[in-house]
This record gives C-alpha cells, structure tokens and sequence, in this order.
C-alpha cells in the first residue's frame, strides 16, 4: 500500500499522473489519497498531517510525500525506513514531526536513476523521482538499492510549547476544513478527578519537561481577540454557536466553533499564539 | 466494496484516515468516494446524496456515512440491513431518503466496543467507531455481533410536495456542481401522447396521492425571481446562456442554465420554494 | 484499469455513481482518477489535460473523459481505439489533441444499447452511456461490438503557435494549481551549447515547420503586462516571489513566480496570447 499527501490539489492531473507511473511500475498497489490540498509549499502542515495520519495507516505502508518548493535546486531527495514502514520525500523536513516519535531510522538519497523514469524534469520530481521510488518499493525493491545511505536530514524545530507555573503558550499547528483549530498543547488526556494532564510530545532534547496537571473548568484559553473560559469533553456541552476548548482527536487542545467555523468567523491561522492560563 | 459518504471535504487527512483504519482491517475491501463535499454539517443534503446514488452502487455494498453534528453527544451510531446492502451512519436521519424507498430494514446500535477502535474520541466517530464498523461488515462480520437491534431511528420529514388542482409546490433539493437544481417534484416521466406523469415519490403515508398528468409546454415554473415558461427533453432545446425546466436524471424537475451556472445567477439555494401550475 | 477525466468537480456524487456503474460491470476493474475539475464545459482544457497525462498511464488502459457541454443533443457518444489503448468520450473535440500525436486509429459510434444503461437519461451520458462503455471494454467485451464505425470525428484546431523569424506568437495552455502557466511552445529541449531548440509538435499538416533554435538568455518573453528576460533551467534560479519562464515537465515554455501564483498576481488564464522574441 502506498499513501500519497501533496499540495498539488485536485484541479491538475498531477497526482492522476503519478498514480498511472505507480500502477505501470507497481501494478498491484495500493493508493490512498491521505490529502492534495496542503496548502502550496506548506511544509509544517504536512509535516502535521503526516504526524496525525501515522497512526492509523497500516504497517509497512510505503508513504509518498509529495510538498516541494524547492524541486529542481539543490535540495535532496529522500527515502527513510523506520520500524513501522518507508517515506519517500524531498529532504525539506516534512517528516520531522513523524521522525520526533521514532527511536531510529534510515535513510538514502534517492540517487540511484535506475530508479528515477528515463527522463527527469525540473519542475515534476513527484512524477519522475518519488513516485517511481515509492512504486519501486512497493513492488519490493530493497530500501538500500535506492541510493547512498545519509545521516544528515533536515529536521523542521518542534511545534512551540512553553511551560511556565500558570502560563502555557503555544501556537495553532493547523486549520481543518470545518474551521476547527487544533494547537501544540500536545499531549492531554483526561486522568481520575477530572483533571488534565499534559505530557508535552515535543520537549525540548536537552531538558526534561514535566507534565503538567490542572483543572479543565478554571483554564482561560487566549488566541486572537478571543477568550474561552474551560474546557469542555464534547462539542454538544455549549449551544451551538458558541466557541469552546476542548480535547481534540489527537489528544491537543482544539478550538472550535458548536457547528460553526472559528478561523473564519475570528480570523485564525496556523502559526497564531494560543496561550492557557490555569 | 465500501462506498463512503462524508462532510470532510479533501483539504485535510480525515478521509484518508478513515481508509487507513478501514484497510488494516480489511485489507480487501474495495473503496469508492460518493463525495465529501456535502456541506457541513448537511444532514438533508447526504440524505439526498444517498437517494441518488443507491440504485448505482453494487447490491450487497457497504455504505459509510459520516456526517454528524451531533459527534460526541448523545446521537447513537448505528448500523441499518436492507434487502439491497448495508449502512453505517450516525442516528440522526441521514438515511430517511434511502429507508423511505425500503419496504423493511432492521437497525443496530454500534455499541459493542469490540468493534471501536481501542481509543474512542469525542470529536471523530468516523475514524474510530464509523469506519471500523463498516469494515468489519465488509471483512465478513455479522450484523446483528455490531450491537443490539433497534427500532426507533431518527427520521427525517419528507422532501416538500403538495399537489393541488394546478398547482404544484415543492422546493429545490440539490444544487450541483455547474448550478443545476434538482427539486422535490419526483417522479416525473414522460408518457404517451407527449404528456408529463408526476407520481408522488414520498407520499404522506395515511393519504393517498393520486398522479398527476399535464402538458408540458403549457406549464410555469416558478422559482425566486426566476418563471420559465415549459418543460423540455434536453438542454439543447434552449440556447447556450438561457435558463431551461428539464426531466433530470433522477426523474426530478431540473432547473438550469444550458452551459451556465443557475444557482448562482438567480441565487439559488437547497430548500427554496418551486412551484409548477399547470 | 480505466482512467476518469471529467469536469463534474467532487461536491456532488456523480463520480462516485458512475464508478458504482462500473464496479458492478466489471468487479475487478482500478480506477485511477485523472481530475474531475475541468473548467465546467472545458473541452480545451480537458483535451489538453489528456495529452499532457497520456505518456504515464500504462499501455492497454481505457481513458472514460465526461466533459460534455452537449449532453442530450446531437453530439455523438464515441470510442476510439489506438495503438495504445482505449479511449471513451463524446464526440466533441476532447480526444484531439491525443489522436494528434497518433498515427492511426479506429473509432465507433456508442449505439448499441445493450451497453447502455437499460435507462438512458438526457442528462447525465456519464453514468448511463459513457461509463457502462468504459466497464465493458475493461471486462472484455470488443471494441467493435460498442456500434458501428465511424470516420467523421470533430477534432479541435492545434494551438496556436507562429513562428516568423525572431517572433514566435503562442497561447497559454492550461493554468495549474500553483497559477504556473503553460504554453503552447511546444516541444523545447535544450542541446549543446546552452542552446534551445523548439520543434515544433503541433504543424500546419499541410507545411513543414522547421526547427527554431535560440540561446535562452537572450529571450523576451512577454504575456499580459509581464515581460520576462530569458529562460531558465529551474525555479531556484530566481529568488522566491520572481517571475521566470522556464522549460517545464512537458517540455512547453512554462511561466511561473518561484513559490509564488503567476496566474492570479497578474490576472493571465487559458488562451491569452504568449510571445517570444528572440
């Protein structure tokens, strides 16, 4: 199985074109469209996406990463295999935040043109050089054949999240279609008395990071001009309409409108600071 | 096969989640997209969409719905058997359309968690209790093992018809694409003698609604700002630009504009009043 | 396998029902979507986007096009068969620019109703003419056995492309995802020396039309109220957020701003006139 993410959207046959390659190379594949509507060159929001996707996706599933600004200069592209299954991306970060959960990994360059099509342009690497990779692999290529191996990828920094006594601060890591938010406060979860507990993900390397615990009703969650008292376990606990905070899918904290859209209707975007006070 | 029906659109990873989820459990399973583009949180919109699509999917078909403002609340999931094939959908009436068309069908709570996935969120049923459902159906798992049996499902009030010496009143049920409407005057065919024949599709169930028989060139068609005069065979009856009243494919009365956008030119929308004297 | 190119967009179920057309006539068919977001009624663009798509889908695939402004007129429903493979479309121009690069081909008329739907309606060809054609021929039923042949196929003209000595005049031929645009200079390569050499793929049949040849430096290419100085190997040659014409992955004469949206900052779409002095 192979799984694709892009930013090439649905309008071009971009991504149609790379599954013809696949299929002519991997006739037996299996593709699944994880999404093509990354925002254009948005590297972080596929790196998140990607982090969120991992999970679910079956064991020694080949990923096919496809976001890429800088195709046709000098940046690499990659192949890594980790316990769990194989990426193929240009080397720009984007598997930084799967990469963070792994105790190792591998990876080679893409360098090998027996498995590149004959002619590579500089505009389309997606077609030419990662899907051929990721067909290649697909139809058990060994990992090693695809080029040199290579201890030197780019990693994107972790998501922001500061711990002070009282303060939290973070920032929106992306925007779903409902409109709905989900940040950096990563990872809650419910414990016994109703508390939260927050067990930061990404901490800092050279410095253990504690989990923090507080009580869901007395928070003040702060992003923009708005400010929501609490946070709630389900959507349905505030009329529709309203704003509220609660654990999202990913055990983040999420922000959302009752059946409505809260980026749109408070103007919010990935990057934006979220702050918690408790 | 699944067919699956949701309100996520394709601008983040939720539906490719959902068929890593459905492939790890039934690695097998066939996996077509109805759409996800109903809108948000449009319960009577995926009714309609179901309707339509039903007599093309292949018999024996599991049909995944997720479109479900009630997530995390009280809304049941369930499970429904028809004669012609299975679905998976919140309880909140989405399959109203589909059912009104089934002389019987039997119902399930998804309520045994052994067939949840192992962490269940508030926010995402259809990754974690929608999809897993539809592929254990689709993997060979009974019914009836899903949850125990219900017989009050949600449902929803039948699309507007009223019929009187005349005059017909109804309202516009789907909007595509290129802006063609599609409205509750169902069915209508063509018959001897170049009459048009409206049966009643969703009668009230205790009155008896005979069929109604005109002439189609006779009759007005009124719809907000817009009166087209007569009913045609094809869009090329009328020239490129003109608004027209055809014979949709669903045996529907639909509105539109030959190679142009009706909806948007006359500002159209799901749920406007139509009505047809004749 | 079939391959699916419409302009029906994804918010309405017509795709999903016109692969559950298929599914049930041929089981065991893949099928690969091209895009469904042809500009509504774009046979220009939907011709295009076959030519540019055709050299990487795998050889014996059937390609089912539904871009059909004619839908319920006159317009014939038509197969095509080449060398290569199989082609479903109406006979509106859409194959062009593919059975331009053809030497020979055979092509029927889709009469025979047996491999219709047992219901034809007059607006939607797509699911009850052109998609059970689709599903036959993959399921192995004769290309002849679809209707009886025919000779006549309305064929679009070439796009434009001038070539007077110094000044070469040619047309945008499709707007990406990224607003990237390209043209219709047509086929460019570079050779030794550093130099260009424009063969041209689409001539006058009843003229030949040399090869041009120039350095890429010393260009002026000039679109709207852009002019750009020279022709570059590839985006990182700018800076982000600057222009550049480059050679792109179709080998056509590309414009594009590096990380930027060249089609929307300076209002350019399909058709608009493209020179190159040189």
């Amino acid at each position: 199985m192979i799984a694709i993410l892009t930013d090439f959207g649905t309008q071009d046959n971009f991504v149609g074109v790379m599954k013809g390659v696949m299929l002519r190379i991997a006739p037996a594949a299996r593709l699944i469209d994880l999404t093509h509507q990354i925002p254009p060159q948005g590297v972080r929001e596929a790196a998140y996406s990607l982090f969120t996707a991992r999970p679910y996706l079956p064991k020694g599933c080949v990923v096919l990463v496809v976001v890429d600004p800088g195709v046709g200069g000098s940046r690499r592209a990659v192949g890594v295999k980790t316990d769990w299954g194989l990426f193929i991306a240009p080397d720009n970060g984007v598997l930084s935040y799967v990469l963070d959960q792994e105790a190792s990994f591998q990876a080679v360059e893409l360098a090998d043109p027996a498995y590149h099509l004959p002619e590579v342009s500089t505009t389309f690497h997606g077609r030419d050089i990662f899907s051929p990779a990721a067909a290649h692999l697909a139809a058990g290529v060994d990992f090693f054949d695809l080029g040199p191996e290579i201890d030197d990828l780019v990693r994107l920094p972790s998501p922001r999240l500061e711990i002070r006594e009282g303060l939290l601060t973070g920032e929106v890591l992306s925007v779903d279609h409902f409109g709905n938010l989900s940040t950096s406060f990563h990872t809650l979860r419910w414990i016994e008395g109703n508390q939260l507990k927050l067990n930061p993900l990404w901490q800092p390397r050279d410095e253990a990071v504690r989990p923090v615990m507080f009580s869901p009703g007395a928070v003040t969650v702060e992003v923009g001009d708005l400010s929501i008292q609490g946070i709630k376990a389900t959507f349905s606990e505030v009329e529709v309409g309203q704003p509220l905070a609660l654990i999202g899918s990913e055990h983040t904290l999420d922000l959302a409108i009752n059946q409505g859209n809260l980026a749109r209707d408070y103007d919010l975007k990935v990057g934006d600071r979220v702050t918690l006070r408790y």
